[in-house]
Parts: structure tokens; sequence; C-alpha cells
């Protein structure tokens, strides 16, 4: 009989000679061997059920719950500010739909099994289906924003907010417009977002895959890896130049002449003045590609300028990203440390934000090729939900998970048809009240409950107020005694009632004689 | 060479096969057959990439994700009236987690590929989560909501809102309270939710599996086919009786008998008196689980009397819901059809809200098979989004998809400074503002945008208001100037000028003689 340590065992031999490219005869021989372990061990293995969520995913509670919806209404705010629509599409596409959009990262994407009908893959980011829409629709001109779950079976580090299901925020502009206007919008938007969520210092990278191809070429890199090259530097941001050279001299055979000239460009970081000196160079100034992007990276910093936001902007020659759809500008913010932070990384937290200029993507869904040249970016919610959990967790406040404004309780046994009549009047009055499911709840129990949830009123039914055709109504926190419910309920909306505080301190319960004609009960 | 139509032909011809249950060698010939020609196709059909979303799925464009909004905040804001907290969960679950939840329904469950790892399955519901939720989490005490798509393999059924992706908006009561409480709340809400929306006149069927089973124990079904039975009763409203009735007879191998003793009471409906008059049923009355369940139901009668809804309520043997894990109440709201609608269904639209009581379901993910007895209900949102969907068609209502305040515009040429200028402080100043991306548009364009978007405000910057200090602002649909912009944008909420009508119609433009001492631009 198998036993949970020999499968494990087994699945290692396995990968072991996957990675070894050995036989394929040999591999299926093992994978055989190893899936009938599985079989075995899933018989005997029922009662071992495993109560969790799968890898890299987790479930909210209601209390992250309530972050979350902090952090969604500042962004969303954000990007209907800016005149945004909103779209949704479905969480997985065709697998076809994605194929050859990512580069290297396509391994990560998640397929769904064959079980026939279409292959279908969930969706690896939202500007894909994005532009799958566009083309769909022949829709050449639309600024949108769509907030949905992308999946990536990457490696999770949790506690640093990178998950295998995570949140995007995508704000995109599509359409031929003039240059540079959109782009600029965009990081507008990300200095807004990160401005209004303070998160501490930021600092925006930008740069430009043209920049950065004409760079390419005047190092002397062959048009054939200008993309592996572009992966290695996007990889700067983790690892030490001296890494990153190896792995294009080594892995990639780059010439050492040639990455030694990159290495040079890489380490350049400024503003208008950098791009000047630049458009300068007598080397890249020759290149076609570089001096666009240098063009028109000045145009960007004179917008940003109007928008008083160069101070946290930064055009780093080393911002490369991953993704293979960028034709244009590229950006990406990043958290700075505090200094009084106790954490491993020097410089940087890590990515929030990044975006850039697409502007191929949809011509690739066009049977015809018709380009909509689109510029836009992703918030990078995950880490933002972490860093803000973190901070609600070192303060002391309290976050309410509901928004319940009285508790309906009783003072005395028997009165569960009393209670079950005024919450039903309170509720088809739009009021937000709870009651206990018990048939006789204690009245310490039910204030209790208000305590613990942070319901701010008590409106309790006694056998003396049904005499009279008056509720109490009690705020917790002061135990003040406001108004008795005259028969109000049912004609009166319960906005009436002061939520918070009670304008005229009233701490005697007035006596049975209605101010209202109306009668409670009735 | 293979084409589309051969294809489709072998196709058929192996779905045929499987059908009529043929040799496994045969249809194995035939399918490595049909591989062989998709593979042909799919070399030449590289061209014929298919621009669309997967079967059964949809994407939202920004209008209907409007009135996707609306219904969702009228649901929303009914689930916090009665004190719900949220929750959410990954859109899969460990495919362990899902198995043997859904009876006859598992093979629709979608599942992903296996890519090493965990085997893992799309939720076909948001119920089976929450349970495997609480059991995690140990709650054994909870109220709260979760809205989020699922997913089922079914046959689509697009212009009737049935989608393979859909959305289920689900509210339930988990906890050990005293009987038919929260049961009466959760069709309380479904009774606020459809009446709120105004779908038309409605019907909440109530029914509930303890009186099913007690009736089928004496009606002379095997316990064995308990679930079976009831899987056909619940096909009855969609299947005359006779049809329901030679299922279970021929298919089911129930006796003729039996299945007429149950054709009596399947016709049962009515309220209260109903639930006296089978108290009183000699068979049924000696059935323990149909006294307990009949109790029940009449003192849920009781507190839907005292919530004044017993009006669109009726207790109806036929009902009996599809999925496995119900174990007490179960209920069923559907549309009833207006006598004006031309719609071939005689007497309901469809069921646009369910739910029951599932006290079993997260003891099976406990280790120690603890209970949690919960009750809940899911609304069937993307029914009513068709319905709603066509309303707004066809009443001649415009929605609007953005909430933009102003249009910052330009009167001249070489202005686009200006525009951005002034609308970074809008921005700045919380105002919902977009301009258009164009270096010189024409006045008559940017007047024509507000138009088409439902922009109330333009803001005009012209060369001689430049020189004055002031911005142009213009009422769009009345032509209306208001107040110029004397340099307040940088200080004061744009919010202060009336966005739907002035108060006081001013038809000529102020004077350039600023009442406030900051002019603009600054």
């Amino acid at each position: 009989m198998a036993d949970e340590a020999a499968v494990r065992a087994q699945a290692d031999t396995v990968r072991r000679l996957k990675q070894e490219k050995a036989e394929p005869d040999e591999i299926a021989k093992e994978v055989a061997k190893l899936l009938e372990m599985k079989a075995q061990l899933g018989d005997e293995g029922k009662s071992k059920f495993v109560l969790k969520t799968p890898k890299g995913t987790r479930d909210y509670s209601p209390k992250q719950m309530a972050i979350r919806e902090r952090v969604f209404n500042a962004i969303i705010t954000c990007f209907k500010r800016h005149g945004a629509e909103v779209i949704d599409t479905p969480v997985f596409e065709l697998k076809e739909t994605l194929t050859g959009k990512y580069g290297e990262d396509s391994k990560l994407i998640y397929d769904l099994k064959d079980q026939g009908g279409e292959l279908l893959s969930l969706r690896y980011d939202l500007t894909v289906p994005f532009a799958r829409y566009l083309a769909m629709n022949k829709i050449t001109n639309i600024k949108r924003y769509h907030i949905a779950k992308v999946y990536r079976r990457d490696n999770p580090a949790m506690t640093r907010g990178r998950y295998r299901e995570f949140y995007q925020c995508d704000f995109d502009i599509a359409g031929q417009f003039d240059p540079m206007i959109p782009d600029a919008e965009c990081l507008k938007i990300v200095h807004e977002i990160l401005s209004e969520l303070q998160l501490g210092d930021f600092l925006i990278k930008v740069n430009d895959r043209r920049i950065l191809d004409g760079m390419f070429a005047v190092c002397g890199v062959p048009d054939s890896k200008f993309r592996t090259i572009c992966s290695s530097v996007d990889k700067l941001d983790k690892m030490p130049w001296d890494d990153v050279r190896s792995e294009m001299v080594e892995e990639k055979g780059l010439s050492p002449e040639a990455a030694d000239r990159i290495g040079e460009y890489v380490q350049l970081h400024g503003g208008l003045d950098l791009i000047e000196q630049l458009l300068q160079d007598p080397k890249l100034s020759q290149n076609k590609l570089a001096k666009e992007g240098l063009g028109d990276m000045k145009l960007l910093f004179e917008y940003l300028t109007l928008f008083g936001i160069t101070g946290k902007i930064s055009f780093d020659l080393s911002l490369a990203r991953g993704l293979d759809y960028y034709t244009g500008v590229i950006f990406e913010a990043v958290l700075l440390q505090q200094e009084n932070d106790h954490v491993e990384e020097s410089v940087s937290v890590g990515s929030v934000a990044g975006g850039g200029r697409y502007d191929g993507l949809v011509g690739m869904f066009d049977p015809k090729g018709r380009k909509v040249p689109c510029v836009g970016v992703s918030i990078g919610i995950e880490r933002i939900f972490s860093i803000m959990e973190q901070k609600v967790e070192a303060s002391a406040e309290k976050i309410r998970t509901t928004e319940t404004q009285v508790l309906v309780a009783s003072a005395q046994k028997k009165l569960l048809e009393e209670r079950l009549k005024l919450i039903s009047e309170l509720w088809d009055a739009g009021i937000k009240a709870e009651m206990l499911y018990k048939k006789n709840p204690k009245l310490l129990n039910q204030l209790q409950y208000c305590e613990d949830t942070g319901i701010p009123l008590v409106a309790i039914v006694g056998e003396q107020e049904l005499k009279d055709g008056v509720v109490k109504l009690r705020v917790v926190a002061t135990r003040e005694e406001l108004w008795s419910l005259q028969g109000l309920l049912r004609h009166v909306t319960f906005q009436f009632f002061p939520l918070r505080s009670s304008p005229e301190p009233r701490s005697t319960v007035p006596s049975s004689s209605g101010e209202s004609p109306i009668a409670w009960p009735p």
C-alpha cells in the first residue's frame, strides 16, 4: 500500500526525469507508477480530506472584505473621476485567445480540463480580454475600467501579497489620439490613487519599449534577441546587475561587450535633463526608434509637469516590464521603504502599479489586423490590501462588518411575536435591523450583541411598553433612552431618530400619551 | 485534407456512437479519426481564429454594467438591511471539496486541467464553498452574503438568462437557533427583493424535504430511491405529470401504485389550511419525518403571517429542488406571467430565487462531523438582468455609463496646456472631469461629446477668458452660461456649482472683476 511520503518521492522522481529530459518511455513508466500509487492512496485517503483553499488562494473574512471595500472605493472613485465606463468579461477565455500574448509567462496560465467542447484557459490578466472585447465588438474608442480576479500558476508568496488568484484593477484608454495625452492621464491616475491610499512615499518609474529596443540595437544585440534580453533587463529590480549580465551572456548567448554597453545605459535614471542628454547621445540619437521614444518621453514629461507630478516620476532605463505586448511607454510604481521599517529589501517594497502602451494587441485579434492604439494601467491591489491589513492590525481601529442601525430586543419572555412584527416594519421602512434568533433571549445577551458588533441602537419591546403602546429606544454606548416609538414605525422612517447622538437629551421615558395618533402595535 | 464540415460530421458520428453505447473499440477508432481531422484543421485553420467568448458566457458592455449595478445595489441594500456581513472565496476549490455534494448535477462541474499539484474545480455554487469556509474556520454562527460568479457545464439558453458562467447572490444564516426564525427571514428577504425590483407579480413556493421524504415513505418508495425520485418530482415545473410518472416507473423502477400515490400528493398546494389538513392525513401523520416537517411548516406560516407576506407564499408539495444537500425547508420564487405577455409558458416565467435549509453540509467538512445548521437563499440574478435589460430596451430611458460632471473644452486652437492645467485642478478637487485627447479639438465636437455621453456641464477655456482670468461654464442642455470660474477651482470644490439646473439663472457672463482673490490660471 502506498503512503503519502512514497507518493511524494515518486513525484520527485518523475519531475527529475522530466527536467533531465529522459527517454519518454522511461518517464511514461514512472508516471504510470505514480498514478497507480495516487489511486491507491485515494481509496485509503478518503478520511484524510484536507480542509483548505487551493494553493496560492485565500478566503476573505468579513473584516478583510471591509478593508477591501475601502481600497476598491478609493480606486473606483478615481477611475470614475476620470470619466471611465466599466465592463466585465468571462473568467475564462478560449485557450487560443491567450496564446502568444505573454511570452515566457505563458507557462503560468491555468488551463481547464478538456471535458468536450472548447479548450479554455483562465484569464491571466484583464488586458488581453479587453483587446479581444474591442476587436470582437469593433470598438475603436473607449475609456474603461475593469476590476476582476486573474489567475497565474506562479509561486505564491502570500505574506507579501502574491497569490495565484488575485484582483487586478485596470484602467485603459483605447483610441487614435494625439501623442502622450492619454499616457499622461494614466500616470496621473496612479499618482492620485497612491496619494489617496496613503501607503507612504512612492516612485513611478517610466521608460519606453522603443527606447529599450533602440538601446539594444546600438549596443549590438541581434534583433532576434530583443525580447529575451528585455526579459533579463526586467529582472534588474530583483537581481543585481552581475547576475543579469551573466544570464545574458551565459544563458542567452549575448556577447560580453554588448552586455557591458547595456550595463552602462541601464544605470541611468532622471527627468527631462536625462531625456535631453540621451537625445544628444551620439549612438542613440542615430537610432530611429530610440529617437521617437525619447521625443515622446519629452512630451510626456511636459504634460506631467502641467499635472504637477514630476516629483514622483523617474525616467529609468532599467525598467523593462515582462509582457510581450507593450509597444511604447511603460511604467511601474514602487513604494519606497520608510527608514524606520525593518524589512529586508533596501530600497523598494515592490511594485504596486504598472502598465504601458500596447498598440498592436487589438490588431492581433482583428480579422483584418486593424489596430486600436491602447494605453493602460493596472493597480496591484493585493499588495495594497496586505499593507492596509497590516496597518489596521497595527492600529487599534475597530472595523464594523455590518451596517445594522438597531437591534430589536425584548425585556421579558414570550415577546417573539412582537419582535417579529416590529422588525418587519423596520425593514419595510428601510431601516437596517437585526434580532436574535431565539424565542426568549436574555436582555443582557442582546445588549452584549450590540456591543460586540457595534450596533448603535437597541429597540426594547417590553410588557409595560406594549400596554402603553410604545417601544423603548436606547443608545447602546451611553445607555441614554431616546424617544419612545409612539407607533411612529408604521409611517415615519427611522432616519428621523438621531443615529449617533440625541439632539435633545431625554433620559426619562415619556408617558404613553401619544403625540402621534397611530399606536404601536397597531 | 479535412474541412470544418467534415470534422463536425465526424463529431456527430462519435456522439451518436456514445449515445448508442457502441463498442468501446469502435468509439475509440472514430475518436482517433476525429482527433486527427481536428489536428489537420488546426494547422490549416490558424488564420480562422474565432473571435468569441466561450460557449455559454458573455461580456458585459458599459450599458449592461449600469443595469447590473442597479440590480446589485437593490439586492445588497436588502442584505445589509438584514445585518449581513460579506465574505469572498476563491473561484476554484479542491476537486474533492465539491465531490459528493450535488448528486446527479456533478457531471456539470468544470474541472481544471491537471498541470501538476492539486486537482481543482470551478465552484458550482456558493453554498458548498460557504460550508467549507465555516468548517475550515470553525465558525458556528454567521449571517453573510456572497455575490460571485459560479460555473456549470449546462446547456446554455442565453436569451432566457441561462449561462454557463453566472452570478449568484447568496444570503445564508448559520447557527443553532430556535426553529424557523431564520427560515422565515430568508423568505422575507426574497419578498423584499422581488417587490423592490418591480419585476411583476411573483409567487414563493415552499416545501420541506422531511415532508417529501415522509410522503415517499407512505407512498411505498424504498429508502434507496428517495433521492432519485425526488429528482423526478423536481422536474414537475418543466414536465407534465405523465412524463414524470413514466420516468419514475420506467427509468427508475418505481411501482406504478407508488407513483400514483405520489401523483395525488404533488397536486396539493395551499396555505395554513393545507398544513392542518395534512397534519390530519391518516398516513402522513403517522410518519415521524413528515410530522416534524409539517409542524415546522405551520410555525413558518405563523411567522410569515406576522411579516404580512403569506399572500405571495404557497405551500406546494410538488416543489422538490434538485440539490442533494437540503434537509428541511426548501423554497423557490417564480415570476407569474402577466396576462398581456405573449410568451410560450402559460403560468410561470421561471425561477428567480431559491433556497432552503441544509443542516448537514458543514458537518461533511468538519473532521469530527460537528454540524452547523444553515438556511439560505440564492437570488437568480441573471434571469433578473435579462428581464431588466428587456425593460430598459423597451422604454426610451437613456442610461448614462459614466458619472462625468464636466468636460474641459477649448474654444480655440493651441490651448492644450491650459486644458491640461485646468483638468488637473478639477481632478485634484475631486471633480469628475474629462477632456478630448486632441491637441486642437473643434468646439462643436466637444459639445457633441457632452450630448452623446450625457455630461451636464462644459468648462470652456478661451483666449479672451484666459486674459480675463476666467473660465466659462456652460450647462449643456440649456446652453445657459453659469458663473465664470474665477480661480475658484484651486480651492473650492466644484460641487458648489449646481449640476442639474441653475438656481439663479444668469445668462450673461460676469465681468472679469474677480470676487475671489485667486485668479485662474494661477
